[in-house]
């Protein structure tokens, strides 16, 4: 069985009170729109997604999926209906899902496409703890649909119901699309609703079934709060599942992950750590208090932080050591090197068992380009030095503190590049006063 | 309608195990009083502050409102008393407030003073998640109230009311002064109780009504617990509001405010972040992980951290980046200028698009006083250099890195000062073992 | 009466996913067992640790206690009977406690001990919010127990009693051994249960009474989320103790503590501190946002952070300040000394009133050992110097800005170590382009 799925992305947000798109807003480092492509991945043979006009920031996070620009705010069916023309030929099963329900699980998706082979179109519903306004889900204990009710037009014993419309539905595509075309606007915001298509369905004695998820999966998002709240429960995913995995997490309510962060078993993370995407760290390593890492690989036994600022392009290898207040962007620190106070090391190379001082500097950017600095194995770095880059510091070199290097250091060498210190009796502080 | 507020701030915050008193204990960054000055500002005419013997620090935050001492610690009734000397001229409307109820909002003040035109007397009253041994309000549907009866003297029936008293009452100050002058202390304690009133205001035949708000605004703090759960309950206010107002909060619940901070549409705050008092941000700024600003200004399209503290007198202009553990005080950064590393920046003005490079130090102070360093647009500091202000750096000048510039460095001219480097073969780490 | 603890510490920890034994992973920064001695140091006249082979890591733990290692994993029964040999002379009481229920207080094991002197055999009972498998407790009354009821062999009126057995338990040493040598392993897992003793108490017609504690305290830890959840209770424990006892906690939910953690009255702690062991805050002081405290001891009214680290032989003298991105290991700060910006500071010695300039950095390490560095009273140093030791630096000394310092520095002496800076017109970043 082939099958599509319409992701809808074109909303303004406007309770954002945002410039940008609805679905460009992240959670855990990526847009939302991200997420449910992710959700969808392998499940589909087609991805097409629906945006508004001007949101050429939303193709690229689609790419390498088609997108269709619903050029007028004509409702959710008629944003469904924009990717009919891509769908033409397609006689499989198409599903419609929202940008802003990023926190969807595959699971949930895999559910509805096999309900759909049960009936002729599936949709998703939900328990939310405040039905409040949703269009309830009127439907028998097997859930077989007889019909949605919009709250405005619901009695109260239907209002009762506490089954609620999520608005994702999946049927065969020519079946969607000429539900599509048949969906009206006589309503009063003038717009042509998705959730329509489950009534027409209905109508000409096609079955229906609903399938029950998670209302956390299923709420839109719309304003900030909202997105806080679904960053909020993604996180609690991540981190239940990395100590599932078998990762020490001291506080996990103050431990941030991107959805792609891998930790091994016997890591132990403090308190207070934030992981941007594209971090990897390796077994019995350490990652310390207030320590934010983003695209870095991080080996074995590794102690990492507090207070350790590791940007992309790093690379840590088993056992060394970055500490307090140390940058690292494009680096690798050998294996067992040490790199612990106050730092910035940039495009550099660094050998194992290195000892950079404290203070140490990577100079890698002239104004105009940046250039590598490449330290040996069992090389001493003198606290408080720079290293003007492109520059090569021989293994088991020593640079003496306060040095700053514009030469190469060859290999068991002592570099110096200071002045010399003079004194002058009685001018210190007591002369001031 | 005149209006005055008496608050009542002579509290010694036993229970809090503190040298202060009780209403200089902060919220948000700035005193419990301060918030209920700021809750009267504009609502009164007068407010007169009631602090106790040895208060002076009170006194500061008061100004310029009326402080009078209170000698003797003889109740609430005895305290709310002390002000009579400041309004006995007057004929409008007194209302009594606690110094330790800071979450009460505007609203629920606007509201009872409301209330009080339509009764000579009006109360605030609250429904306890545990009404414990609070007054209970005996009143009818209207809230119109027979009487205060206190726990003590309470039958198992009145107990169970659930409305309490929450002690903040408002009524003509001729009223008031003289339901005061006629309060007993005929009890167990001895003390003059202020909510003794309303039942001298009804044994004269007077109508009082009770006007319902919520818990949240009117407990009082009595520990360092309950300030940390009213800390709680303000930043949950603040983050809500900046929410509301177009931030994006990754973890609203690792943010704090001041409650002066105000934050334009698509800011985006990371994690971990503290903002004290006086703190703007511009338009589509960005404040990433474990930054820390106070007294900071900053303009639009920036990026700020992660790790930035900004301190007080800091101007960052549009565009202009702060990274990782780089520390500003008193400087102003112009548009598109970075400082990315390992920097302190104090009393300095930084021109557009310069470039300060890592480990650069303003040395602004000599052990006697703080003098400026000026840098010219353009200009590039190379790394680890220190700058001994007072000194200029002029536009598009050039600065080695390790340099320690004591000399004003013209326009587009390039300034070094550092030793050349001299390499003594043989006598690296391999030497030492 | 002389009294035993046999604590049973052999557990593998299979669910917490990990190459260390369970009692070896740590809660507010120790060990579970850790803990576990604790609650017991006093009660007990000899402590015998039962471990598993290989962990040599809980022997240092348990030190000077005595440690078995049972061999065999064949039940908790089994693991109990371990201790026989060191109980032959024994005829006080002897208890069995668990290493992963480190929450367990003193005071609900004195309860239990209290209860053994009313009773044969005493047993600690909670009543979970989810009982799931746990034994049932049939108890009478006056918390006579009956029996204890495995949940497979419960009937359903048994499996609706909330009363479940928490596994600790305490009798005479005599008694208790006898019955450990009589409990089989004829169950489904082939296993010893230290429970049956209870039954075997109860068939010998002896009395046996049930003591209630909070769940909370005896849920035992089997993978890194209820670790998690353990670390939650502990810190909320820890923090309330130090509110209680005057400090206020800006955000306790952000503050990580020690259990040995002990602060002043009037302390105050800003969002986002962690606590490592071996800290103690004197009055007054303020440890702001971002520090990370260990092995430190800080006198009174002292402003440390943020962004402040202390390591383990820190000693902060009263009114001292440690700033922005300060470090210090093994340094002690002189009374109203001051290091306020990205320095670090090791092995070192400042004296009262000095000023550390922002970027100094005590070279204490060579490479092959670490030296010290001795700042007098009132001296000065300025930014970014670097202090190669060994090196004294007198009182009232003066040190000039980006100076690399060698040679002891003579009281009251200006010592400078930099060159003099050269311009070089037309070669500023105009130039570049």
């Amino acid at each position: 069985m082939m099958r599509a799925a319409i992701i809808l992305a074109a909303g303004l947000g406007t309770r954002m009170v945002s410039r940008q798109p609805k679905a460009l807003h992240a959670i855990a480092g990526r847009p939302m729109l991200g997420h449910l492509i992710d959700a969808c991945a392998g499940l589909f043979d087609r991805i097409i997604v629906v945006v508004g006009p001007g949101m050429e920031s939303l193709s690229a996070i689609a790419a390498p999926h088609a997108v269709v620009v619903q050029q007028d705010r004509l409702g959710t069916g008629h944003a469904a209906a924009q990717a009919a023309p891509l769908l033409e030929d397609f006689s499989g099963d198409a599903a419609v899902l929202y940008a802003d329900n990023p926190l969807i699980t595959r699971a949930t998706i895999e559910r509805l496409l096999a309900a759909r082979t049960d009936a002729d179109l599936a949709l998703l519903a939900m328990r939310p703890a405040d039905p409040g306004r949703y269009g309830r889900v009127i439907a028998d204990a097997a859930g077989r649909v007889q019909r949605i009710v919009e709250y405005a037009d619901a009695s109260p014993a239907e209002r009762d119901e506490a089954l609620c419309n999520a608005g994702v539905i999946c049927a065969a595509a020519p079946d969607l699309l000429r539900w599509l075309g048949a969906v009206r606007n006589d309503n009063a915001k003038g717009e042509y609703y998705l959730t329509d298509v489950v009534g027409l369905a209905v109508a000409e004695g096609r079955s229906a079934v609903a399938v029950e998820a998670p209302e956390a999966e299923l709420r839109g998002i719309n304003t900030r709060a909202e997105l806080a709240e679904a960053e909020a429960a993604m996180q609690a995913r991540l981190r239940a599942a990395a100590m599932a995995a078998g990762a020490t997490l001291q506080a996990p309510e103050t431990v941030f992950f991107a959805s792609d962060t891998r930790l091994a078993a016997d890591v132990t993370v403090g308190p207070h750590v934030v992981f941007g995407p594209g971090v990897s760290v390796g077994e019995g390593s350490e990652i310390r208090a207030f320590s934010h890492l983003e695209g870095a690989r991080i080996g074995r036994d590794c102690i990492i932080g507090p207070y350790a600022r590791l940007r992309p392009g790093t690379v840590i290898e088993a056992r060394a050591h970055v500490g307090n207040f140390v940058e690292l962007k494009a680096t690798t620190l050998g294996e067992g090197a040490k790199a612990n106070h106050l730092s910035y090391l940039g495009d550099a190379s660094i050998g194992a068992g290195a000892n950079i001082g404290a203070g140490t500097i990577t100079c890698n950017y002239d104004g105009v380009a940046k250039h590598r600095t490449d330290i040996g194995e069992g090389a001493f770095i003198g606290s408080n030095s720079a290293l003007v880059a492109p520059v090569v510091v021989g293994a088991q070199a020593l640079v003496a503190a306060g040095s700053t290097i514009t030469d190469d250091v060859p290999a068991n060498s002592l570099a110096i590049a200071r002045s010399r210190q003079s004194v002058k009796p009685g001018r210190g502080t007591k002369s001031q006063k």
